[in-house]
């Protein structure tokens, strides 16, 4: 069932086994950019939903997990069970930790850096550019590990939002967050600490219990 | 003209009549969650645009309309005339009325509620998790009958958006909102009633006047 | 390597040379609406990517390049060199100037006017209802000559963005924008001038230098 359009070629496609490609999905696909290494290499298990397409140049982990028409460009480095939902765009050139989940409807702008077990609700956008079209300094943030960021969330260029954060949803996050450190707003302001959260519906006491969740 | 990928089974799919498929989109796409019944009702009448996937698994009314990589999700029961445009995502059990319309770039996440005649402007966001990624009490926010949300907008799990509401563009909200009301900002406060409102254009007195408008 | 899905007829497609077109993309899409005039016509050296859809009715000058899962409506007039991103419609009857670079994730209202050299970054969307579902005014936003709009930013109805001003991230813009200005928050107010930026990165000395920056 599975369907390649446009792929580089086959000397350049490095596929675990396993692979998992809705019909309509590309894998391979040459980037509009120069680049040096076309190579695409790809782990086992990768499940990819229709509509997805997946540039050569990249290197992803196993267990990749797409939505549909997500679209993850070339010189990106990705780790393991990477989950990322429909209409999101992964720019080229991110840097991704093992066990990253990115939601709908999300853009990673070129040269951001998420760290494992970073979690990117529907919405959330990223910056790399201070000053549009200056492009002299792209860079976008760098989102520490276990650090959880809320729907429609916006974060600026070269930030760092710290280990296990949590930034509200619709916060306009423009300098560095924190560890644990709860934001929100626009522009994003300190709220509390994570640990110091509590369950409004009693479903649980503390969401967000010390010592850190496992990964 | 149509063309089913992936279907779940023709024993499994109710289509009803005039469906118009185009091509490359996607009826009974089986979920990767497991879930007691796949059956997917689609009432007569339906306009599926290039790129859209729908799940198995849901029930839909006559007159559905899709824009173009629409993805409405598993175990959503989804009434009459529902418009849904580019690249919104209707997540899992998602509960829809009669006659709303939901535009381009939206995401509806798992358990959101929305009453007949609901409409919400492109790039609006639901949440359903108060402390992602907890996930112990998913629940969406619940709008209203007739309530219109603006560009942009952002709803938080559990909230209740009351009939007629009108939220502005951009605003993150937090907490109810009273029937009627107009509410703006990040977070939303109230900044009046909608039967007070005046077209500042001119060419129509009152935008929302009372006795409600007719769904 | 072209294919075309639903194209109106070749009789009222007028294509430029050198039309690169990936499989799957769509030219000449048929509108649900009535319009008077079906006609496409497409600029030479078009690169049209996957999932895109460009209808019938629109007018697009040279240089099209579009990303994956555009949506491009009917009844645009569009000038030369428009880069436009991944999953961004284009709705009906804007018009857009030359050199226009629209990224991911936006959504153009109808009647949205954007001058020579605007930039917009991802997720900005745009609105044309001061009062939703009215649909008595429906006007898009003016954005004047390489004014720049940052990510997620909401640009409300009927207002115009002056030259060379800059919209900070997250921006919800209520009225009118004075030429080179900086605004930024929800409400957007004036936060500077473009002029007076400084990088504090240190590797330009003023980003936006007078005079304006060539087109």
């Amino acid at each position: 069932m599975s369907t390649f359009h446009g792929a580089v070629g086959s000397e350049l496609l490095e596929l675990g086994d396993g692979l998992d490609l809705d019909p309509g999905a590309i894998v391979g696909y040459r980037p509009g950019r120069k680049i040096s290494n076309l190579r695409l290499v790809l782990g086992p298990g990768a499940k990819i939903r229709s509509g997805t397409v997946i540039y050569a140049g990249s290197r992803i982990g196993a267990g990749l997990e797409t939505g549909h028409g997500v679209v993850i460009r070339e010189e990106c480095r990705i780790g393991c069970r990477f989950q990322v939902w429909n209409h999101t765009t992964v720019d080229y050139g991110c840097e991704i930790g093992d066990g990253v989940k990115v939601h709908a409807n999300c853009y990673l702008a070129q040269y951001t850096v998420l760290e494992d077990g970073v979690f990117f609700a529907p919405g959330v956008v990223t910056a790399n550019d201070p000053h549009p079209l200056c492009g002299a300094c792209l860079k976008g943030p760098t989102v520490k590990r276990m650090a959880r960021i809320g729907v429609n969330a916006t974060l600026l260029p070269r930030i760092t939002i710290g280990e296990y954060a949590l930034v509200g949803a619709g916060a306009v996050v423009t300098k560095d967050v924190p560890d644990r450190a709860v934001v929100a707003g626009n522009p994003a302001r300190v709220a509390g600490r994570v640990e110091d959260l509590e369950c409004k519906v009693g479903l649980v006491e503390k969401p967000y219990p010390l010592p850190p969740l496992p990964g």
